[in-house]
C-alpha cells in the first residue's frame, strides 16, 4: 500500500540491506533497549530531530483538518511516540497524527458536535480511547490476521480517494474561503461557487508555501547538493524548510497584522503547557455512536502500520509482528486519549523520513517526543498566528503523493475484478465519505474472494499406467475403471462454493451412468466447514438413493480429525473399514476387486 | 437452511423422487406453460386452494407484523404470485408475505414514519420497489453466486434469532397488551411489566386459536386419519382449520361485540376492492435511507428462495437457477410494489405445503392468486373484526418451528467457528435488531472464510525415487537436490493470505542455506490476485538480492494467461525460455543439470 508516496517510493523499492534483527521482546524492557549500542544515539537523535521538523506543521495541520484546536495535534505527538517505543515491533515507525485518520475523525464527530466546541474535543478523545481499546482487545485475542481484510487495490483505492477528498477540501483554506459539504463533489462545487471571494493575502502566503513544501520532498536537497552544500547539511536544511516556512509565514502575519488587516485566517488561541492527563467521557449513547468509526479508524491505522512497518523492516532484515503491532497501536491510541489527543497511527511520510535519516531504534521517536514537548511548553504563544493557508499547503503536499493511479493501472491490466475494487472504493470515499468507502472496500475485497473461490476446480482422475498416481483424465493419458468415478476436489469446501461443487458432482454422476462408486480425493482440501459437511451428507443420501456408494481418499489429517464422529464419515467409509482410503490407488484396488467378486473386508 | 420447519423438515429429508424436469425457459412463455398436461390441473388447483387457506391468515398477520394495514397483505398476495409463475425457476415455490421479511420491513420503516400512517405505507411500497429493482439488477448482472454470501450456521442463526424476536413480540397481542422496544430484551421486559393488565377475552381467543393452529401442522391430519376420515379429506380439512378458526373467532367477536364490550383488539377498517396499480414515491432522501434495508431484505429473501427452491426441486430431480431466481424475486417485489404491497419472498411453510399438496407447476400459485382476489373483492368487510390475538397465534405457530438449535448443536460438535457464527448472528438479531444481525452474520461468515484461508499449507517437495512425481518431504521418502528448494503452494494466493505465505517462503529459504533455486509448484493454485502478484514480485526481488533464482512450475492455464505480460513472469522464467516449467520434474532436470555445468538453454 501507499506505494507511491514521494520519497518513500524510492526507499520502499530499494534493495534490502541485511542488518541486526531484534527478537520480539520477552522480558520487561523492549529488546532494543537492552541491546542498545551507544554509537547509535547520534543517528537516532538526528532522525528524531528531522522527523520533528516535519511533525510540527503536520500535527497542527491534521488537528485542524480533524476540526480540533491546534494544540490537540501537539498533545497527540508526545505520549503516543513514547508508547510506540515501548510496545511497537518496528524499529523505524513514526506514529502520531495522520491525515486520513484525521479525515475519518472529522467524518465521525462532525455529525455529533460543532467543530471547535469542547464537546467535539471530548468526542475526539473518546474516539481515540475506543480505537485504542478495540485494537488492544483485538491484539490480545491475536486477531492480527485482520490486517489481511483488505486487498491491496482496495487499500490503494481507499487511500487515493481519501487523499483526493482531503486535497480538494484544503483548496478552500488555501484560498481563504470556507467550503461546505462532506463529499468531494459538494466541497468542490462549494469552492467554485465562492471562488470570486478568495482572500488575496491568504492565497499569496499559500502560493509561496506550497512549492517550498513540495521542494522539501527531495528536489531542494538535490539542488543544494548540486550547489555544493555538504550532503548532510543539505539534507537537514531541506527537511527544516517546511518548519522555517511556517515560522516565517507566522512572523509575516504577526508583523503586518495580516490576520486583522487582511482577514488572513489563523490558528487562533493555543493554550500552552503540557496536557493534563485525564479522561472525560461523554454520555454512553455518544460512546455507542463512536464504536463503528473507532473500528474503522483502528482497521485503517492497523493495516497502514503493518504495511509501512513491514516494508521498512524488510529493508533491514528486521521483522514486525502483526499481533504486537495491534497491541502497540492500541497502546498508542490510549496514550493519545489520556493526554487529550485524537486518534493516531503510523505515518508513511514521517516513517520513511525517519528511516532515511538513519533511525536505528524507537529512541528516535523518544527524541522526537522530547522535542515536541519543548515546542509545547515554549512556543504555543507564537502558534496562534500560524496562517491556516500554510497548514493547508502542508496537508496538500502530504496527501497528493498518496494518490496512486499506478496500482489502478496495474490492476486493470492484470485483473479487472481488482481494478473495479480500486475504483469502487475510491469512488465510494469521494461520493459517500470515508466510512462508506471502507465498508464498500471490505465488501468488494471479500466479494471478490468469494467469487473466485465460488468456481472450484473439480477433475475426473484416472491412474497413470503402471504407477500409483492419479491425474486429470482430460490432461493425461490415464486408465479409468468404469465402475469408479474418481474426482479430485481442488479447493477447500465452504459455504461460498458448496452449491457449485454439489452441482458439478451431481452432473459428473449423471455423465457416468456405468459407475456406481463415487470416490472423492480430498488431497487438496484443507478445510470443510459445516455448510459443506451438510452438502456432503446430502450428496451421500443422493448417491445412496441412486444406487451409488460414496468414498473418500487422501483426507488430510486435520480434516479427518474434524470428520471423526460425524455420520458422514461412518457412512462413506464402511467399505474401507471406518477410515477413508489412504490413497486413491488403494481405493481403486479395493473397490475394483470387490466388483470382481473378490472377498471384501467387512466393516468392523 | 430452515431445516426444521415442522412438516417441511420431513419433506426436505425425504428421498428424492425422479420426475420430469423442466428446462429453463428460453422462449416467450415459461417452459411449464408450453409443456403443461391437462391432468396436472386437478393437483395444481388443490394445492392452490390449500395454500390459500394458509395464506389468508398469514398475509393479514404479516402485514400487521410489518406495521401496515391488513389489506396490504392481501395486495402483496396476488400479483407477486402471478409474477413468480412467469419468471420463477422453481415449480413449487409459494411466494408472498414472509414473517422475517415483515419484521425487517418494520425495522426499516419504524424509525422513519408512524405505523399505520399513509407515509408508512408509501415507504413500505417504496421498499418493495427498491428491493425488486436491486434484485433485478443483480440478476441481470448474473450475481447469483451472492446466495453463497452466508454460511449455513449464519443463516440458521439469523432465522432463529428473527423467529425468536417475532415470537416474543407476538406474546403482547396474544395477551392484549402493547409492548414497546425493538430488541428482544426490551420487548420481553415491557411485556412482563404490563403482564397484570392483560385482556382476558383476548387471551381466551388466543389460547383457543394457538393449539388449533399448532395441530394443523400435522397432528390434526394424523388424528383424523386414525379416526377413519379418508386421507384426502383429512388433509384438506386439517389445512382449512386455521382459516376456519379465524372466521369463527371473527364471528364470535362480531356476535358478542367483543371489540367494543371487552376491548379485544381487531384489525379495523379494511378497504375493499382491488388495489389501484400505481407508484407513489417519497422524497429522494427517504429513498436513500431505504437502500441498505432493501439490499438486506433482498439478500435474505434471495438466500431463502434459493435454499427452499433447491431443497424442493431436488426431491423431484428438478433444478433451479440462482440467476433466474434473482430476477424472479425482483419481478415478484416489483409486482408487489405496483399493487401497493410490501416486500415479499418465498415462504418455506407455504412452499412445503404446496409441494406436499401435490403442486406440479406454478399454476398452483396462479390458482391461489385468483382465490386471494376473490377474498379481496368479497370479504374485506368481515376482515375488519378479525381479532389481532388470532393473527398473533398464526405468527407464533409459523415462526416457532424456525428456531433451529439443531444446527447450533451440530456446529458446536463439528467446528466451533461455525457455532460462534450461529451464536453471534442470533444474539446480534436479538440484541441489536435484524439489520445489525445480518451485517454481523455476513461479517462472521467472511471472517471465518478469511481466517481459514489465511493459514495456507506449503509443502517442501522432493522426487519420489525413480518417478517424475514429487511429494511432501515430511510425509514421503523422496530425493531432494540441495541446490533446489521446491515448494508446493496448496492454496489460492490472495490478499487474505499473502502475508503468511510470504513469511513461510522466506522462512523456508532461511532454512535452506545450501539452495539457490527457489522453485514454486503452483499446481494447486487456481487464482493469484494483484495483492499476491505484488507479493511474488517482492519475493523475487528478495531472492535476487540473496543470490537466489526464483522459478515456477505446473502453472495452471488460466493463471498463466493472467501472468503473461507481467514483469514477474518474464523475470522468473528466463531460465526456462520465457514460460514456467511444465512440470516440477522438468525443472529438477534442467536446474540440476545447469548446476552440473551442463549447457543451459539461453533465454530468448
Amino acid at each position: 500500500m501507499y506505494r507511491r508516496c514521494g520519497e518513500a517510493f524510492h526507499i520502499l523499492r530499494g534493495v534490502e540491506i541485511p542488518n541486526n534483527p531484534y527478537p520480539a521482546s520477552r522480558g520487561r524492557l523492549p529488546a532494543w533497549v537492552t541491546g542498545y549500542r551507544r554509537d547509535w544515539f547520534a543517528q537516532d537523535a538526528l532522525a528524531g530531530l528531522v522527523v520533528a521538523f516535519m511533525l510540527v506543521p503536520q500535527c497542527l495541520a491534521y488537528a485542524v483538518l480533524a476540526g480540533l484546536p491546534a494544540q490537540v495535534g501537539l498533545y497527540a505527538s508526545i505520549l503516543p511516540l513514547i508508547a510506540y517505543a515501548v510496545f511497537g515491533s518496528s524499529m523505524t515507525m513514526a506514529v502520531g497524527p495522520h491525515a486520513i485518520i484525521a479525515l475519518m475523525t472529522a467524518a465521525a464527530i462532525g455529525p455529533l458536535a460543532a467543530p471547535g466546541s469542547t464537546e467535539y474535543t471530548t468526542l475526539a478523545v473518546t474516539l481515540a480511547l475506543l480505537t485504542g481499546a478495540a485494537l488492544m482487545v483485538f491484539g490480545v485475542l491475536r486477531l492480527g490476521f485482520l490486517s489481511q481484510l483488505l486487498s491491496q487495490p482496495v487499500i490503494s483505492g481507499f487511500v487515493s480517494g481519501s487523499a483526493a477528498l482531503i486535497a480538494v477540501g484544503q483548496v478552500g483554506p488555501l484560498l481563504g474561503i470556507v467550503p461546505s459539504g462532506h463529499t468531494a463533489i459538494a466541497v468542490a462545487s462549494s469552492i467554485v461557487a465562492q471562488i470570486g471571494s478568495f482572500n488575496p493575502a491568504t492565497l499569496a502566503l499559500g502560493a509561496i508555501a506550497l512549492p517550498l513544501f513540495w521542494s522539501a520532498r527531495g528536489a531542494l536537497e538535490r539542488w543544494l547538493a548540486r550547489a555544493g552544500v555538504p550532503a548532510q547539511a543539505a539534507k537537514i536544511f531541506a527537511r527544516a524548510v517546511p518548519l522555517l516556512a511556517l515560522v516565517l509565514a507566522t512572523a509575516v502575519v504577526a508583523g503586518l497584522d495580516l490576520d486583522v488587516v487582511e482577514q488572513v485566517a489563523v490558528v487562533g488561541s493555543v493554550p500552552g503547557g503540557l496536557p493534563v492527563l485525564r479522561l472525560e467521557l461523554p454520555a454512553a449513547g455518544r460512546v455507542a455512536q463512536l464504536l463503528i468509526p473507532a473500528l474503522a479508524i483502528g482497521l485503517i491505522g492497523f493495516v497502514g502500520n503493518v504495511s509501512i512497518g513491514q516494508s521498512l523492516a524488510r529493508r533491514r532484515m528486521e521483522r514486525i509482528d502483526a499481533n504486537a503491532e495491534l497491541r502497540a497501536l492500541g497502546a498508542v491510541n490510549l496514550a493519545s486519549a489520556i493526554s487529550g489527543g485524537f486518534p493516531v497511527a503510523g505515518s508513511l511520510s514521517r516513517s520513511a523520513l525517519n528511516f532515511a535519516a538513519g533511525a536505528r531504534t524507537p529512541l528516535a521517536g523518544v527524541v522526537c517526543a522530547v522535542l515536541m514537548t519543548l515546542v509545547l511548553v515554549s512556543s504555543t504563544g507564537t502558534l496562534e498566528r500560524v496562517p491556516r493557508t500554510v497548514l493547508a499547503a502542508t496537508i496538500i503536499v502530504a496527501v497528493i503523493g498518496l494518490i496512486d493511479f499506478a496500482t489502478l493501472r496495474r490492476s486493470w491490466n492484470y485483473d479487472r475484478a481488482d481494478a473495479l475494487a480500486w475504483l469502487g472504493t475510491a469512488i465510494g470515499v469521494l461520493g459517500m465519505g470515508v466510512e462508506a468507502g471502507i465498508s464498500i472496500g471490505i465488501g468488494l475485497s471479500l466479494t471478490a474472494l468469494l467469487w473466485r473461490s465460488s468456481r472450484p476446480h473439480i477433475a475426473v482422475i484416472g491412474r497413470v499406467p503402471g504407477t500409483e498416481h492419479f491425474r486429470n483424465v482430460s490432461r493425461h493419458a490415464v486408465e479409468v475403471d468404469p465402475a469408479i468415478l474418481a474426482l479430485r476436489l481442488d479447493e477447500n469446501l465452504h459455504f461460498g462454493n458448496v452449491l457449485p461443487v454439489d452441482e458439478q458432482l451431481r452432473a459428473e454422476m449423471a455423465r457416468h451412468p456405468m459407475a456406481h462408486h463415487l470416490l472423492l480425493e480430498l488431497s487438496s482440501v484443507n478445510h470443510i466447514d459445516v455448510t459443506a459437511l451438510d452438502m456432503l451428507e446430502g450428496l451421500n443420501r443422493y448417491a445412496l438413493a441412486q444406487g451409488w456408494q460414496m468414498h473418500l481418499s487422501e483426507v488430510r489429517g486435520p480434516v479427518l480429525d474434524k470428520l471423526r464422529g460425524t455420520a458422514l464419515l461412518a457412512e462413506v467409509t464402511h467399505a474401507s473399514g471406518g477410515t477413508p482410503f489412504l490413497s486413491t490407488y488403494h481405493a481403486f484396488v479395493q473397490l475394483g476387486s470387490r466388483d470382481a467378486d473378490a472377498p471384501a473386508p467387512t466393516p468392523d
